[in-house]
């Protein structure tokens, strides 16, 4: 195979690599659905109608042996109607490690050059994808577009770089020559990243692609071959992307089988017969924490794990120069998708002694929680914003637990107003509802509750906010933690000692600054060091531990 | 405090970071004895018979609660009556966490430039550690002067070098820059490496620098405190090495606590209870495999573990151009410290078929074997070579496994032969004895002979030679492979085969070229692959597996 696609793609590779080491703002792919050009579309939405109701035929893997398919449209609230190939998991690792064995041996450029060019072919999809991800998932369309599209794109293009940065870190061949005296010694050596083998990857149903393509990615670029078992109920946007990996494999004559879609029904899950598998020697999940437990339980000597789990991310409100725009920005934050997103504040600590705002005077702590509930529900009653906010809840089970809410045992502030979207009727929507309670009662608020169900917590003080806003983080992990204080010392506290527990803060933010926003090349997403995952994306160990540096030494 | 420490070393770091990338020969620490003046040898025994039988003062630790020591010098055959302070497993936490406290938060630069002068300090005691490492281990005085003295600070550099890179690998301050449109979002992020508590390195008892420095200095370069748990058999010489980093802790105002000597006695072990110690973030250890795997199985979200445990290194041979070349070198490599290093050769794979070698003749099985014989013989018995290159036994369960040889079932090919070292005549000197088996014989070649036995295994070829090194590698792990072969498409077989198991290959070495020999900055100390251990000195995962990034945001 020629390296003419490394070439092609090298410039935006240097970039990716040097974009995520200085970590200033960067995006290969525009974020803008526009940017697509005028035609893309109703070119994808065409081709999304065309799948409904049908088979998707682009997989080039072998070995299948039915059809099956589960998806609904939280927005329909109906079946799609689209199958996939299904494999035994048998076929699937036979597959995998004969392809492994093709694959391990393609140089690094020509793994990367392959992978790019895959990207630059699922970026001419990008409007099919986000009608697949709202129809799958209940992201709103722009939501959609996004996530699964242009910024699950940098995500793995970040995976690449950051791969090729790796493999590449040194040198392949080396002259060692040791001065000894009178004679030298003199031995030629070699490096060589050697992969690990089969990396299977589980995929969530809320974010299909974005959470599933860093891992994907990764695994593909250090040589070892890939599984993906999507969640059934959010198969088609990463089919699309796996389709177009394995369409540029076998252009370029190698082993479709690379990468293999592995769907699954509800009724046969296959995950844990995968991930047990002793081929399987990578495993990347995004998911509940339960099953996220068993994956990280799994992890050995021969088994690398790379997790996602919940965390619950915490907000703590000291003070703020004008709070009515801190919770009109927290209103978003939490009703973005309906909280359905990893990266959503679930529980709000405010001092009993209420918020010091920039005008000298105090909004008392009842004022506070009247601000952010008005926020809240202004933004989910705006007739323009509100159901598009939202978005679709991505299933029953989101839907049951926010209807229990008022049952959990605090003070329902807020009951979520009924919201209606005109243009699907059938949607299962829900605004966000608002609890509160007291600290005491941490049993309500020491769970996730994901989706659009908020918790207020009364603390006594901004140090109790910190204290239990840091226990749980490292006793049940978070992915974000949003802070509002002018005061400078106690800002500095409060970062250190979230960060000691390795729960990034986000300081301040008003405005179009949302802390759920983790953007490809600057914020890592995750950090690996508390319970809500035990990866990043992307740090060099979500790399380093997909293959091994071997090293061979023969007399010059 | 000051970054003057920074400076004073930074051109060296410089050198030792590029070092490590580019892998050709490098040397901070020259490894000849007399480059460290005329006086040094004389000072270096005083130094050390000045400790015998005396109390080792020189900590800066508190809370130590009592004297303990049992160290035996396997040349005197008897004990070197040196203690030390020890304490409980509650102090040594309590003064980790109260120390981690204070070294978390100083500065990259100032850990750096304390580190580097602490091994300065350790420097100027090559001489002392020798004696100490000879009268722990049994190496010779070279070997012990030059393992763990210069190489040892040459890895304990690679790792302050390689913690340095990935220390300020990303910015600590960014300005993110979002054009969107008329407006632009603007983001002040900072980027830390956030350390993530105690670490605790456990010695074993024949490489007491060498294979403890790495692990903690990389623990120290990382912002971890440390408490380094040495073999009870074997403190001295990293005791120094914890006094001199102690030394410039204090000189620097730092708390001398940030790393902690704990010795045990081999009647009241507590690596144990400091492993399981919830506190203990980081655990390294190098020693045998049942302790070494139980370690590993410790290994969780929240404790992340770093071992070197035994592998069974194989030695291919197919053909050579000088047989009696390679043999000696072989029987240097397994006569070196009589096959104490985790790097010497065991299991000799030889095909029935014979030896092609460069004259066109075909060296039989049977005079291939006996070649080995004499070059192993030849050299015990070399009057001026022999003991010196055997150096002692360090532990009598060693000698007996030795002496036991001639029951594990093969043929004894060779008796070890009776050597004496006139300097130290009560010394436990013990040859290299030889067992021939049939492949067929896994029984007796599929465990690890730590010492002086190696066991030629008669093979049908030289596939099924790569078949059984390549199982039990992958089964039982390996460090090294020596393969000698002169077939150009066979050699690139063997290579990736071994290699696919993730052990190295060594090629055709003769002459001053020993497979045992690793040298820092070039070639990686095991690959974390296989059994023999889950870390490699010192690959990027070495370094980044003990601190997390954490990423803050703010408007600008």
């Amino acid at each position: 195979m020629s390296t003419n696609l490394f070439e092609k793609h090298k410039e935006t590779l240097d970039k990716a690599v040097n974009a995520l080491h200085e970590r200033t703002f960067y995006a290969h792919f525009p974020e803008h659905p526009k940017a697509y050009g005028p035609d893309a579309p109703v070119q994808g939405k065409e081709a999304f109608d065309a799948t409904l109701n049908n088979r998707f035929g682009e997989l080039l893997q072998s070995g299948t042996n039915g059809d099956i398919g589960e998806e609904q449209s939280p927005y329909w609230n109906k079946d799609i109607g689209v199958t996939y190939p299904s494999a035994s998991v048998d076929t699937l690792i036979e597959n995998g490690e004969a392809a492994f064995k093709q694959w391990s041996k393609t140089s690094v450029a020509d793994r990367v050059g392959i992978l790019m060019e895959s990207l630059e072919g699922v970026s001419k999809r990008f409007h099919e994808i986000a009608n697949a991800t709202q129809h799958t998932t209940g992201q709103s369309y722009v939501m959609s577009f996004q996530a699964s599209g242009p910024h699950a794109a940098d995500r793995a293009l970040e995976a690449i770089a950051m791969g090729y940065k790796e493999l590449t870190r040194f040198p392949e061949n080396v002259n060692w020559v040791k001065p000894m005296g009178r004679i030298s010694l003199q031995l030629d050596k070699t490096f060589a990243p050697i992969p690990k083998g089969i990396g299977l990857v589980i995929g969530c149903s809320t974010f299909p692609t974005w959470n599933t393509v860093p891992g994907l990615y990764a695994d593909l670029v250090t040589g070892n071959a890939a599984i993906v078992k999507p969640h059934p109920k959010a198969v088609l946007p990463i089919a699309i992307f796996i389709a177009e990996i394995q369409k540029v494999l076998q252009a370029n004559g190698l082993d479709p089988n690379t990468v293999q879609l592995a769907v699954d029904g509800s009724d046969k899950l296959i995950a844990k017969d995968l991930a047990e598998h002793p081929a399987v020697k990578l495993i990347d999940y995004t998911g509940g924490n339960a099953f996220g437990d068993y994956i990280e339980s799994l992890a050995s000597r021969t088994k690398a794990v790379f997790t996602e789990k919940a965390g619950i991310n915490p907000a703590i409100i000291d003070s703020a120069n004008d709070l009515r725009a801190v919770m009109r920005n927290l209103a978003f934050s939490v009703s973005l998708y309906s909280g359905q997103m990893c990266t959503a504040p679930q529980n709000f600590f405010i001092p009993a002694t209420g918020i010091p705002t920039a005008d000298g005077e105090t909004v008392s702590y009842e004022d506070a929680v009247a601000l952010l509930k008005n926020e809240v529900a202004s933004l989910a009653l705006h007739p323009k914003m509100g159901a598009g906010t939202l978005g679709a809840i991505q299933n029953t089970t989101t839907l049951q637990r926010a209807e229990g809410a008022k049952d959990l045992g605090g003070t329902m502030v807020l009951e979520a107003p009924k919201v209606v979207n005109p243009k699907f009727e059938q949607a299962r929507i829900r605004a966000t509802s608002i609890i509160e309670v007291d600290a005491a009662n941490k049993e309500v608020y020491e769970q996730e509750l994901f989706g659009p169900v908020i918790i207020v917590i009364k603390t006594k003080d901004t140090m109790e906010s910190l204290n239990l806003a840091k226990q749980m983080a490292a006793k049940h992990g978070a992915i974000t933690c949003s802070v509002y204080c002018t005061n400078e010392g106690k800002t500095k506290t409060i970062i250190e000692e979230m960060n000691s527990v390795f729960t990034p803060v986000s300081l301040n933010l008003v405005g179009y600054a949302f802390v759920n926003q983790h953007a490809a090349f600057s914020d890592f997403h995750v950090t690996g060091g508390n319970p809500a995952g035990n990866a990043s994306f992307t740090d060099p160990g979500y790399i380093n531990r997909r293959f091994v540096w071997v090293g061979n030494r023969t007399p010059a």
